[in-house]
């Protein structure tokens, strides 16, 4: 057990940023919102799985949306009164919750349900890094329920989804109700044991964010190279590294998408590097032939600070680091393939490891 | 309190497809998938208002969805799933059921899930005709609750609103999740009690399409006029007769829009009439000047025979008769008017009832 004070914010912010592969919501955004909590109500506190009573009942809550309307429309409490609403409806108080995905904003999602309920929160998460859609989460790939869910706004206005026949059908409805509440919600899935946490989670990723973030500030306090920094905290490799020539980008059906091309600089120099997106970073393509691929991690990071950027603000002229990192094994076998893998999101691909063509 | 027998079901059919004002989905198909439970399962009880128990619990369902496709994309038993899902919820049983509107195969949509479960249903509706919206009902105008509400697919996905802040953001929320699952589902509301249903319903509706129907039978057997069978059964007035020469007809955001263009015959030969709908008819313009709207009904049936036809089904060539009838009494105060008047539809016109201008 450790307590999360406001101090690990911003450190937790810059990994969950880099590990959310470009999505997951802003977490400056979101951490902010988590700061103004725990100065209110206090640290927060980590569980290692290993802590978990055997009886307990372990909320996922995430937000879902289009990160470029969650930069302009700020969430709230809406995780909060989605678990208080799955709480009711199933009528089984949460007794720790868990993050739907440690990249991005969603990292720090659960804080802010946990700092109003005074629950604590688990160190692990239900992809790794970030991800575009609801079924998308090792919890349901390894045998969790993924129902009921609740989804709620800022407004007041709240969905139960009590039955649903797959997780892409809870994503599709999930996300309809989404859209309507204007792109940016939160949600709530049925209690999870123990047991199904240890099994189905990636474990210990809070702490990694906070390591990688970490690694980042220091290596910036003393003038380090901040990209070697990440990789030592986190291995991987070094994709690409260049300026940002072009960006197409559209928001449909909830989601951002669009492509980023980025040409070569320094030892890359000649080179073109194009990584298209859904939300998140989904395929790099070095010159036109892929290199690395979901569920395979390639985050994007300011070459000189080793900041990461979300795909909503990729921009032309930005000098960046393109990092990849192998997937946490509970994806890369043959049913988390099937859900995350580059057929998943329409790409004629086999997925190969990071490094393995 | 009277027997539905399979008996009634065509002259209810007939009926309520002319109150339908061209929505409300197609009451043959609702007549079909009635004649099945009731065969199987035996009458269905009707009750009088005056004859609920105080402490009745009486939920209303109906269907939601776009006409166009529930033609094709035919109904099975989702409005008895969606009462489960609304008991459960509520963890009240109901006592009665409630047609959510008159008009169209909802009339006949609580039939399916009383014959299922083996409640009565009440003898009155929320519309006392069809609307193309959820929040267009006379309970929620006049005080009943409208959450929570559950909406219920055919393959099993059930969506429930425990919490919405207005009636209009329920049609949202409920529409968006009707649209995944294929623009064809049913929903249950909440139970009302027996003086909500007396004070907020629209009473007799079931009886009214019934003589409607029986009128426009016996009619047809005695080879009399039809169309003055209907108007000595509920009095209303010819608002045109003609050939239909034109219709324009789109399915969007989950309903049937579009316009159709009637060719005047016998005495009104040399003028025009065009009907404006979504799922129902709303705006009849007689040679370019509205005379009657919103809340009113505009009804087109075949002259021949007083055969309602639907706005899904209409085609170039019809020999109509265009009926007109005043609205219950229920919409036309200003609260009424607000949500199912010309304006609430996009209509920059203020209502004036039939034959009043």
């Amino acid at each position: 057990m450790w307590l999360l004070t406001e101090e690990h914010l911003e450190p937790i912010s810059i990994g969950a940023g880099i590990l959310g592969t470009g999505g997951g919501g802003n977490p400056y955004i979101g951490r902010l919102r988590a700061r103004q909590l725990i100065r209110k109500h206090g640290p927060i506190k980590v569980l290692d799985v290993d802590e978990l009573p055997s009886d307990s009942r372990v909320i996922c809550v995430g937000g879902i949306g289009a990160p470029t309307v969650g930069i302009e429309k700020v969430r709230d409490l809406q995780s909060f009164h989605a678990l208080r609403a799955i709480e009711e409806y199933t009528g089984e108080k949460a007794t720790a919750l868990i993050s739907n995905e440690i990249g991005g904003s969603n990292s720090l999602e659960p804080l802010i349900a946990a700092s109003m309920s005074g629950l604590p929160v688990v160190d692990a998460d239900g992809m790794g890094r970030a991800f575009p859609e609801f079924q998308m989460k090792t919890f349901f790939v390894h045998g969790a329920s993924y129902y009921p869910l609740a989804v709620s706004d800022e407004k007041g206005n709240t969905v139960v989804i009590p039955e649903v026949i797959s997780p892409k059908w809870a994503e599709r409805l999930a996300r309809a109700s989404t859209i309507q509440m204007g792109c940016v919600a939160c949600y709530a899935v049925t209690p999870m044991s123990a047991i199904q946490v240890k099994e189905t989670a990636v474990l210990k990723t809070l702490s990694l964010v906070y390591q990688i973030g970490q690694a980042v500030l220091l290596a910036r306090d003393k003038q380090e190279n901040p990209v070697e920094a990440i990789l030592n905290a986190h291995p991987g490799q070094v994709l690409f590294r260049g300026k940002i020539t072009d960006v197409a980008r559209r928001t449909s059906e909830g989601w951002a998408r669009g492509s980023v091309i980025i040409e070569g600089m320094d030892s890359f120099i000649g080179s073109e590097m194009k990584i298209d997106f859904q939300n998140e970073n989904l395929v790099a393509h070095l010159n036109g032939d892929p290199v690395c691929m979901v569920p395979d991690l390639i985050c994007i990071v300011e070459t000189d600070r080793g900041e990461p950027i979300t795909t909503e603000l990729l921009r032309y002229g930005f000098r960046v680091t393109v990092l990849g990192f192998l997937s946490p094994y509970l994806w890369t076998g043959e049913k988390g393939l099937a859900v995350v893998g580059p057929r998943a999101f329409g790409y004629d691909l086999d997925y190969f490891p990071l490094g393995k063509e």
